[in-house]
């Protein structure tokens, strides 16, 4: 429906913007300016997934761990932003977590298979930076990282 | 709710965003440059405006005439995007809509009252182009600017 479009049309027009300035005085982006494109949308995505956990967690009780904070991420924060559960949460008790959506909405626009899987990077920094920004505000320091094998599915 | 929050974060992150850029390199911003951010974000509007209504027309009959479209616009598409109608539509007939909006959701968060007042333009140009790119998908050139008296009531 139009209102989520609203933000998946807003989030394709920003990574359009910044793509564009970065790219105005030169013919070919190198790998250093598409390492600040990225960086410019991740922290976007920072600050807005610490507005969004704050509102959402405002009436929640207090976490008891860290996969309870997870498992928050992938079920009320993944709904709210990304209109969907995670589709598997996998861990090695150590920290590291994967999350997988097999149908992330922000790739759905880009044709599925392998043709462009060398433009999903840009349309996922915001993502990353937005669950970067939700788990610093719950307490936890992380990096997020994506990787796209087949789209529109997405681990982080 | 937090789904709104998502595009209300969004937008105030790419209006900092587009400020800064401009700022960078000089002390203080003087009226040229205030003019190239609101340009900017305004033609980002633009075209979240004409996908939108894309979307929201595809099962819609034609419509009959200028007021219709404008009706469409204050009541559908209006609710789609700020979830919320338009509190009032005026016109002169004469192809001059006055839409007011008296809490109009980009600028909720900011204080009530006429404290900030000045600051209400670059909330602005982002809506004012979606509703420009709206009407001139449905086939109406239009010129789309925003006025405040009071926050955060809003007529365009």
């Amino acid at each position: 429906m139009a209102d989520e479009s609203l933000f998946d049309f807003l989030h394709m027009e920003i990574v359009s913007h910044i793509y564009r300035e970065q790219q105005s005085s030169k013919e070919e982006m190198d790998h250093k300016d598409r390492a600040v494109c990225v960086s410019v949308l991740e922290s976007m995505g920072f600050r807005v997934g610490q507005g969004l956990i704050e509102r959402l967690t405002r009436d929640s009780p207090s976490f008891k761990d860290e996969l309870d904070v997870m498992k928050f991420v992938c079920k009320d924060f993944w709904t709210k932003v990304f209109k969907r559960q995670i589709d598997n949460l996998r861990t090695n008790h150590q920290g590291t977590y994967v999350l997988q959506d097999n149908t992330f909405s922000l790739l759905t626009q880009l044709s599925n298979g392998k043709q462009y899987l060398d433009q999903a990077p840009k349309y996922l920094a915001f993502s990353c930076g937005i669950v970067r920004g939700a788990l610093s505000n719950l307490g936890l320091d992380s990096v997020v990282t994506a990787e796209v094998s087949v789209m529109p599915s997405c681990e982080c």
